[in-house]
């Protein structure tokens, strides 16, 4: 790195990624092009406690736009051109489509505040598919992967994930999520912390955790990240929701962290504890909130450049450049 | 921006820069594609002085770098498909080769410790030479301007400059430029306090400053900015020299500020108090202090990603996806 024609240091974080991706796939001069992307989406039965700023159809709606390219994440993806795979995983309405990989395990979870999410044959059936998912992708040579979600209510799931795995205050976990009123995050506070009391899921216990809270969704992209991580593939991680399916993928085997970048600073204001627990700092912080794994796809043409630079850049000796005096 | 399929403000800036870019460019639907990078090479008489860490043959040694394919602008011009232009506008030696475009117009400025960088004629020569090369870029097509620089010597240039503009202490806007050790930092300083003393630019006199101070790099980006603003065209300002220079033709035409974008921050301490001249926000911050115009080519994806949002996102009723219920 030393040796490029460039101060040392003077690419930053760059050099760093640079280092840290070569120590990940074990190659001197790694690519992380092509990208994949995987869109997990299923369905939140907490819905039905009025969590959430847009009603629980959009989920399958927004499935269907995903299939017809209209989304940000199909925009984003196509821009860094990147694979892209849609997994129906639990959405809570039949959905058909040519490109839709249907591996629904139930039809949404169920209300987290009455009763536990799913089994833990689902869990465990949710963790497989996305391993199986990501590791197809793999195969075919996807070499950076990216999760995304799509399913209404679950950054309320992702908060009361957090809240279980941190010991830290739900007050401090939730935001607005998709936009909700200020009122309503109060609500969607007593929410989780009367459904935490209920369940009481073991913190150390990652299966548990998804069985008593879920979501489908976030079993699968941890799923998902175990098999990018077993194959040394870089994982760029997005926001809130991703970054605590991360979370649940540690809990499951702490190496699979070694092969995660975070990609963004989300605005959703759990995303700090959650980055905080994963060890990482985020490359970029441009206000996103969105999900679908739009911000990794932002942030994805800067780990490219990393690269690049470790393998297209000459050396102070191949270029005749002068090194420094000092 | 409201109608596409994404929570409104979901994606923050990126939902800025896409509104910022079509009120630059007066189109709905503006693209930043292709981008151009120009590279003004120019040497410093200041280096006389001992304050940077490389001897100023590096200057011709890293144009040939980048006629030759093997610098960081290279190979990040070529990630984000720009054309780019590498251009001698006074490099102290004679260097050739084909891809050069040739401006010279004396070989580096004078040390500005002892006399003035340059002549009135010549910093509005070098202006021209900037904004012909920037106008012939944009009647190619070019949709978004980089300047980048080489100039061994340049930041001591810059935080001469700055501390001109801003009237703030030197000590706070000399930084380590490329790398010299700390105690280089402190001569450096003295340099350009003696120099300051000596030349007594007219902090509202951009081509006094010039002509004082130099350089010819900068005046040349200087000019190149005037013709991209004048044509509507969006500036993407890389690291610390080039937005000293954005001061410049701030200064020169306080409307050409309404056509840049600030890509990164950079590690110089000065960088800080240009931006906030500037009135900007960078977008990323890596740690970067290459210059080339680097930082910003890395950058450039990221206003890409705003102006595709807007392109081809589809809109919820496009989509058939269900509005906010709040």
């Amino acid at each position: 790195m030393n040796t490029l024609t460039k101060p040392p240091g003077s690419l930053g974080r760059l050099e760093e990624l640079a280092i840290t991706i070569a120590e990940m796939t074990s190659d001197e001069f790694p690519t992380v092009t092509p990208p994949g992307v995987i869109v997990f989406a299923a369905d939140h039965g907490v819905t039905t406690e009025g969590v959430s700023a847009f009603p629980q159809e959009v989920t399958a709606q927004m499935v269907k736009n995903f299939l017809t390219g209209g989304a940000a994440i199909n925009v984003f993806s196509k821009q860094i051109s990147a694979q892209l795979k849609i997994v129906d995983i639990g959405v809570a309405t039949d959905i058909e489509g040519e490109d839709l990989i249907s591996k629904k395990i139930r039809n949404g979870t169920a209300n987290f505040c009455q009763e536990d999410a799913m089994t833990k044959e689902e869990a465990e059936k949710a963790i497989d598919i996305g391993f199986t998912q990501a590791e197809e992708f793999i195969k075919k040579g996807v070499k950076c992967l990216i999760l995304g979600e799509m399913g209404i209510g679950n950054t309320t799931t992702s908060s009361a994930i957090l809240a279980a795995i941190s010991g830290k205050d739900v007050q401090s976990l939730v935001g607005f999520g998709t936009g909700i009123p200020k009122e309503k995050i109060v609500h969607k506070q007593q929410v989780i912390e009367r459904a935490l009391k209920a369940r009481k899921p073991d913190p150390s216990d990652p299966i548990d955790i998804l069985v008593k809270i879920g979501g489908l969704e976030i079993a699968a992209m941890a799923g998902a990240m175990l098999a990018a991580a077993s194959r040394r593939v870089p994982i760029l991680v997005d926001g809130f929701i991703c970054t605590v399916a991360a979370l649940i993928a540690k809990l499951i085997d702490s190496r699979a962290a070694n092969y995660m970048i975070v990609s963004h600073r989300s605005v959703e204001p759990g995303h700090k504890t959650a980055v905080q627990l994963l060890e990482k700092e985020p490359l970029i912080d441009l206000g996103l909130r969105l999900g679908e794994g739009s911000g990794a796809a932002v942030a994805h043409p800067i780990l490219q450049s990393a690269t690049l630079m470790l393998k297209e850049m000459a050396t102070f000796t191949s270029a005749g450049v002068s090194d420094k005096k000092y």
